[in-house]
């Protein structure tokens, strides 16, 4: 795969052991320096000001949604989306290696996490105590040698900090997959297998979100992903969040956008990158 | 206000003094009688066996995007979305009555509320502690008595529990709301200034969403909103979430809804509902 990386530096969001870590880990193979930081922010300034070449962080989660913080600070920055990859999202129940099943009475983990296990961790009857993070709260159970207790996390959080896996894939609902964007200063090449992500605010009169779609469709250019945010600049303006098929050097994009531009108050195309193996949403 | 009723049941999700029955509070009026429950599934099943004639579940934060368990829920349960309503979310540092500002040595609340007041909260130096909800750790400092500690919650919790403000409007970015849709097993009639909300799956053809959105745009009905979610029971097959102006009795929402099914797999009208003062996409 081209985009493995010997070496380079990518930051993410959260601990060592975060599923932010094991995307990057597998967009840009196991040599390179995955980077914690505290915030998406942060993550965002250190593309920017240059102190990595890469980020990683997450954009859409089919159980959470999208994730609003993300796709605010895309529209802020001037940081590229320059690589997407999706992962499934599988809980472990891990604890220290001297404990066995019968002896956790706590579980930590992030909230979302815990509710995500929900049925696992009512059949097991133990207090579930929440976190900052997933990796982080199986980090503490070591650090603090809790022995009552465990942590739901990804595998690699047990691997990483040499805890024991109690129980794999105990999340509810196995339909748990994470989008993630790469972003980099610079825009990607044409790859002949792109995606392009944009977003845009359109001006007020009826009927023109119908005409923005139509510039696409008459160039048979697919949609995958489309999204309304409010601004709340100006209470209930919106913008929209598009994904699509292609490059933005390629001809039906450029000129789908300049027919774009003249009904909108902005366009920022926000990347083109190579796509993932997934199918269009085949409805334009 | 007509939607204020006297003593009527209305199930919410998380701790008394959440922000969920703020806004129960604000649709309904204050003599109503708001039931915490766990979770949001827990809400729905309420509503569905007739337990509570209404439940109140936040569906879009502008921080945070959109709430995917909540969508999830919505397609597969019979309840019908009868009511909107958005309220500002105003996080406070609350604190035991005898605790001043420089006592305060941790922070309790949940993860999303503490990033939301990072910048506040980072000032004050103190170690922040993760918690299952906002009001939850608002109550926990008062059961347990610590004078050492504040939680992060709305103003109604430090009401509630009979807790201190310490301060407030303490959030970083003052551009927060939550939109809730208010459930119940009864359509809402036409009030002649109505939203109503679907979702759709598109057969597997080119430009059926552009189609799918004409149907709308020739019948001059505003979409208010429009998102776009990978089912997953097919490897990216997509439902599309749509709200737009008008009420399902009315003509011309009825004949863009059979338009709509000769192009579609399903669609499922979730409710038609009194719209809340705003404005309209303005566009389609």
């Amino acid at each position: 795969m081209s985009n493995r990386k010997q070496g380079v530096l990518v930051a993410f969001q959260g601990e060592i052991g975060a599923y932010s870590e094991e995307a990057a880990l597998s967009f840009f193979g196991s040599s390179i320096k995955a980077i914690p930081h505290k915030s998406f922010d942060e993550v965002f300034k250190a593309v920017q000001e240059g102190r990595v070449p890469f980020g990683i962080v997450p954009v859409e989660n089919s159980m959470e949604g999208s994730i609003g913080r993300v796709y605010d600070l895309l529209l802020d920055s001037d940081v590229k989306v320059s690589g997407e990859i999706e992962i499934r999202i599988t809980h472990c129940l891990i604890a220290n290696p001297e404990t066995s099943r019968e002896l956790i009475e706590k579980v930590y983990s992030h909230p979302q996490a815990l509710a995500q296990c929900r049925k696992f961790l009512q059949h097991l009857g133990c207090e579930l105590i929440p976190a900052y993070d997933t990796a982080g709260s199986v980090k503490m159970i070591k650090e603090k040698q809790i022995t009552d207790g465990g942590a739901v996390a990804g595998a690699r959080a047990a691997e990483i900090y040499g805890m024991k896996i109690i129980a794999n894939k105990i999340e509810d609902n196995p339909n748990n997959f994470t989008r993630f964007f790469v972003l980099s200063k610079q825009d990607s090449p044409c790859s002949g297998n792109d995606k392009t992500s944009i977003v845009f605010s359109l001006k007020h009169k009826p009927g023109l979100l119908y005409k923005a779609l139509g510039e696409f469709a008459v160039r048979n250019i697919n949609l995958t992903k489309i999204e309304s945010r409010p601004t709340r600049q100006k209470l209930w303006d919106y913008n929209f969040y598009l994904d699509f098929e292609g490059h933005q050097s390629d001809k039906a994009v450029q000129e789908a956008l300049v027919k774009l531009k003249e009904i909108s108050i902005f366009v920022k195309v926000l990347g083109s990158y190579p796509k993932m193996e997934v199918k269009s949403l085949s409805c334009s």
